[in-house]
Formats: structure tokens, sequence, C-alpha cells
């Protein structure tokens, strides 16, 4: 007899169940052009493409330490050294099985079932699943233009007292999912003051990090070490489906954190920490996808609101349009699905970000290239009415 | 101000940490011979290299469905046709990243905090830490001589009374890990009928088939389908750091398992599902270094005794020796942190998998070469007093 857990009920990743659905269609031969997930249009750098065949020539694919390889962790505190002027030490680095890892690790080792965390809503849905899976009460912090689109001292301040809750954890993205906002390095300096002087862990998802198209991208890291930051190769890096990603955090959390990652992942795939060591020397091929997506932005940044989807936050960051389909719809899942099956044009329901107002709001990922996003609009004005 | 939860106190897996000792030691010019983690001595597949290099070369490396491509889930419901005589709809088939995440799904969505989770002592240690992470009661059921060194409904039962606990879940690993036990077809059968009758379920470890030398190598979908397999691509198939594996599961449970690897996986890398495709093709290679796996234990099952190490459990499957250091110490972990030290051979301190009566216990991975398995022991000779 095999019966469910009560806590396996969480809520789906419409984007991966729309990319199921894609996946179905384009099988069968239909013309999809997917802007449902967050996947850059561009393969993984050559030099990381390279790296991954030298070691499948000559080398045996194992486990390595649970914290990442040492070569890897050193080179990521590089990148802080280089990108950011902060040091690092390498020994505070775990490299993760994605950030879907870090995300998870990090719960675990930081929050006990019942502890409330704040998240930014609309905001990415694998928090909320994860956080509802682990036994933790997820505090929605509304984000709007009020509040410049991110999470600041006084939202968390009304979120704490309406919730009648005491936060334990703060989770802030920037750039963020699916709004796109980049959160300065004032207003985090503000949210990092305000989780210290509450005692209060501020988990920073940098996974967005080398995108940033407008405003000011920081690492929590420029402001102090009392905060557990989670980045990943996936976006900028152009590495999703290996599931490569990172941690920093303080010095007393990384022995925990090991201890529960060699149990729950023993190690992140060997070929994509070597591949992912090469990545970070490959940023003069990043810059032009960077590039490329500031291309779809500008033009979809007008393009959008001419078809009638008038932006709902801004497009600083990250690779995402977030609009409303009002005008259309007032159930942007089935808007999808029908979007979907009619013109093979593949975008995600807000209901993934935003459980609330997300019926009126549509995700589109402009990852791609510049000719998917002109032929998809193209579909989208013969098809809207 | 970073806290740690209560639940992260989870306990070291020793063999991962004498992993990266080992590799310290490795990077620093020692001759170390690891026998701590069960890792095999050769490569993955040429197949599944030669689909992984042609992958790089042609195509893009992105997210795949959360239930994994669909020709890697089909050809696992071959390999049950094949090897098992057993069909199995390829839609019940869910690929995981490694059985690691295998057992932190089932967990998670079978089983709510407090319920009661049956694992053999000794034991896979990752079972322990997942679970008590998760929040689930872990009922430690003494496997030994009497017991066939195995879970049976008596020992099951006797364990519930003892505990005072109704138990919502069984985990029987066959073969095991460390003792090597092979449970034969009736013996599974009889737990798969209590477990029924209890209305407990039954997740059924089956990654290390493949490696079985005596007895019966049996899947509970032989008995029905009212169970949760798990198995993986790290072991028969050598593929341990591509970290790919998958789940049998009942229909009803494929939809909660998807949202949940939605969110928390994402999905599983997608070079090592491209690999894994090619490597069950790749059954003649897997035999050779099969066979070579039974010559390391054939030597050991002497050699070992002669060392004064007598073996505490049959070694009918899997690749480990699990012996009685009683002979040289009662401290087993200070044992294997010695003899790393000062011989450069790596096993792994019987606490992992016996919190009880670990400490006179050692196991020894057969995984690598027949070389490394005479150098190793005559090291030892040389050493023990």
């Amino acid at each position: 007899m095999v019966s469910l857990s009560r806590r396996s009920a969480v809520e789906p990743f419409h984007a991966m169940d729309l990319l199921a659905e894609a996946t179905r269609r384009r099988n069968a031969g239909a013309p999809v052009i997917s802007m449902a997930v967050g996947q850059p249009g561009h393969p993984a750098p050559q030099a990381a493409l390279a790296a991954a065949r030298e070691a499948l020539a000559h080398g045996r694919i194992g486990y390595t330490d649970a914290l990442g390889l040492s070569e890897l962790r050193s080179k990521l505190a590089d990148y802080y050294r280089r990108r950011h002027g902060v040091a690092v030490d390498p020994a505070r680095i775990v490299v993760t099985t994605g950030s879907s890892a870090g995300f998870n690790l990090a719960f675990l080792a930081l929050f006990d079932p019942g502890d409330a965390v704040a998240i930014a809503r609309p905001g990415y849905p694998a928090y909320r699943a994860i956080l509802s899976a682990l036994g933790l009460t997820v505090v929605e912090v509304p984000v709007n233009e009020e509040t410049q689109f991110t999470l600041t001292p006084e939202s968390l301040e009304a979120a704490q007292s309406n919730a009648g809750v005491r936060l334990k954890g703060v989770l802030l993205a920037s750039p963020a999912n699916p709004t796109g906002t980049v959160t300065g390095r004032g207003q985090l300096k503000a949210v990092y003051d305000y989780c210290q002087g509450q005692g209060i862990t501020l988990i920073s998802d940098e996974i967005y990090h080398g995108l940033t198209y407008a405003g000011e991208e920081a690492t929590a890291l420029e402001i102090g070490n009392e905060a557990v930051i989670i980045n990943s190769f996936s976006k900028y890096y152009c590495m999703t489906g290996w599931r490569i990603g990172w941690m920093v955090v303080p010095d007393h959390i990384v022995r925990p954190l090991e201890c529960l990652a060699q149990s729950l992942y023993i190690s992140a795939p060997e070929l994509s920490q070597i591949a992912a060591i090469a990545a970070l020397d490959a940023e003069e091929e990043l810059e032009h996808y960077k590039a490329s997506c500031r291309r779809n932005r500008d033009f979809l940044m007008t393009r959008l609101p001419e078809l009638g989807l008038p932006l709902l936050s801004p497009m600083d960051g990250a690779f995402y349009a977030y609009v409303d389909v009002g005008r259309f719809t007032n159930d942007s899942m089935a808007f999808a699905r029908r979007m979907l099956a009619e013109i093979d044009v593949a975008a995600t329901p807000g209901m993934d970000f935003d459980p609330v107002e997300g019926n009126r709001a549509l995700r589109i990922s402009y990852a791609g290239t510049y000719a998917e996003m002109v032929e998809a609009t193209d579909r989208m004005a013969r098809w809207l009415p």
C-alpha cells in the first residue's frame, strides 16, 4: 500500500508543465517557441564544452567531495574578487547541484518546521513549494510600484504584523524572477540591516547576477558576511541542464551544510563542476549572450505593450517580461495553454508566481534568440483578438 | 545573523569525510588507495561516454521534463522486461538526480513529520540522515545471522512492539550496503505481504542490482506494484559522478512526485540522462566489470580473514566487505583515520552504518581494481600488529 503524505501536496510548477507539453508538441513536429522556462537559447560557453569533452576523454567521472572540487571553489572566490572587489575564503563556498539544491540545503540547515520565511509575491514558485514541503510557513510579501518591486524593511515589518508572526528568514532575489527587479546596494543594505537587527537570516538569491541591464548589481557579500548567498551557472553562464550552482555562507554553516549535502546529494555532478571551472573564464563569450538578451528586452519592452500586454514590472535584470493579460482573460493558465495549443508559443501563467493576482499575468522569457522574439510576437499579434 | 536549525544536526557521512581526506592526501602526492566510498574503478561504459561526447558536439544541454527524457523512461521499461520479465508502463518511471534524489522525493511524498520508517542496522547512513532531516522517526531494525542479515516480518513486528510505534514505511535494500546481503524473492515477498497487511509503504532500494554473486536478485516489481522502487546508474553502470538514477512508483504517486521534483530538482542533468540511455545497452562491457568485482570478492573473502579481519556478513552482492576490527580496536573511526594517515588505505568506519555496534566494524569497498585489492591488503598485512 502506497499512500501519500500531506506535505506532498505542493502546487505544480506550471512552467515545467508547459515545458513538458511543449516537448510533446515539438516531438510531434510542431514549430514550438518556448518562452515558458528561464533557459538561455545560447549553449554552455565553448570553453566549458571543451573542458567537458576533455574530461570525458581522459578522466573517470566520479563523486567529488561533498563541498565540491577545490579548484572550482577557488575560482569562485576569484569571481567575487574580480566582479565585486570582495575577498571570500574558498572554504566558505559550497558547490551545489544547481541553485535548487542550494535552496533545499539552506532551508533545511537554517529553519525548523513552523518557522516563518518571507518571500516576494510575485516570486519564484519553487521557493514556496520547497518551503512548504519542508514544513515552513511561507509569508508572501507583496512587491509593487510602491515598494519599487522589492522587499523593504517597511514591507517586511508590515508583513510580520499582518501575519502575526516573527520571521526567521527573508529570501530576497535580485535580479528577480519574474519581475526583473534589480535591488540596488542601498536597498539591499537596508534589508540586510533590518534582518540583522531582528535576528532574521537573510538569503540572497543572486542567480541572475550577470544579467543586469539597468541599476546596480550588488551581492550581499559587499555588505557583510551574515547572509546566505545562492548562485548558479544556469543563467548568465548558460548551463541550465548541467545542474550546477553554489552557495557562499558564514564559516559556522559550512560543516552542517556539508553533512546534509553528503547524505542528500553526495556531490554535484563532476562533469558539470569541471565545465563550470572553464565557464568562469568565458565572460567575453557570455557578454555577447547578455547583449543578445538586452536586445530582446529592448524589443519586447516596446512590442509587448503594442500588443495590448502592458508590463507589470521593470525589466532591469534577468530575462523575463511580466505582463498584464487582463485585457484578454482572467485565467492566465487557460490563456497560456490555449496560446501553446493554437500558435505554439509557450509562456508561463502568472499563478506560478503570484497565487493572489497571477490570474491576470503572464511571464514571457526572453532568454532565447531575437528571431524567436520576433516570430513569437508576430504569431501573438495575429492571434490576439 | 545566521543561525542553524535543530534539524541541521545530522551525523556526518564518514565515508565522505574520508573521501575528502583521501583527496587532500592524493593531491599532495600520497599513493592513496580509496576503498572508502562505493565507487566503481571502471569508468562509465564506452557507449555512454560516446553518447555524451556526441551530445556535447551537437546539442544544447538544457532542462528536461521533470520526470526525465521519454526515451530514457522507455528504455528503463525495457530493462524490466528484459531482466525481470516484468511489464512496467514508462509513465510510472521517474528519472532522478541519483538515488539520493529518489530517497528524498520518496520520503517527502510518502511520509509526514513524526512518521516512523524502519531501516536495517547496519545500513546505508544517508537513509538515517535524510529521514531525520525531514522530521521522520527512524526505527533501526537489527539484522544479523538470525535474520539472515535482512529484514523479516518477525523482525519488523518485534521492532514495532519494542519501539512502541506503528510503522508507516519500511526500507529494504537488496543487495544491501554494507552487509552484501541478497534478499531472495521469497524473503522479499514475505516482507511485501507483511507491509501490505499492515498498511505500510515498502521502499525497495535496488541500486546494487546487477552486482549479485550468490543468491537470487529479485525486484519488488516481480511481486506487485504496491511498492516504491529506487535504483541508480551509479553502481552496476559505473556512473557515480553523473548523478543519475530512477524510481518506479504506483500510478497515483507519479504526479505528486513530478510536482515535488519540478521545484526541488527541476530535472536530472540532461547529459547524464543521454549517457544513461546508452549505458542500458552496454551490458556486455558491464558484465566484465561485474566479473572483476567477483574476482576481488573471492580474493578478499579469503585474504581479509587471514589478516585477522573476519567477515561480519555475507558478500553475496554489492561490492563491500564488512569486517570485524575488534581484535585491533574498539574505535573503528580512529582506526580508519590512522590507516589512511599511515598506509594511505581509506576504508569506512562501521559507525556510518551502525551507531550501536559499528565501533568494531569496518567497510571495505572492493569496487576498484584487483591490483588495488592486492596492494591494499599487502599494506594492511605489514601494518596490522
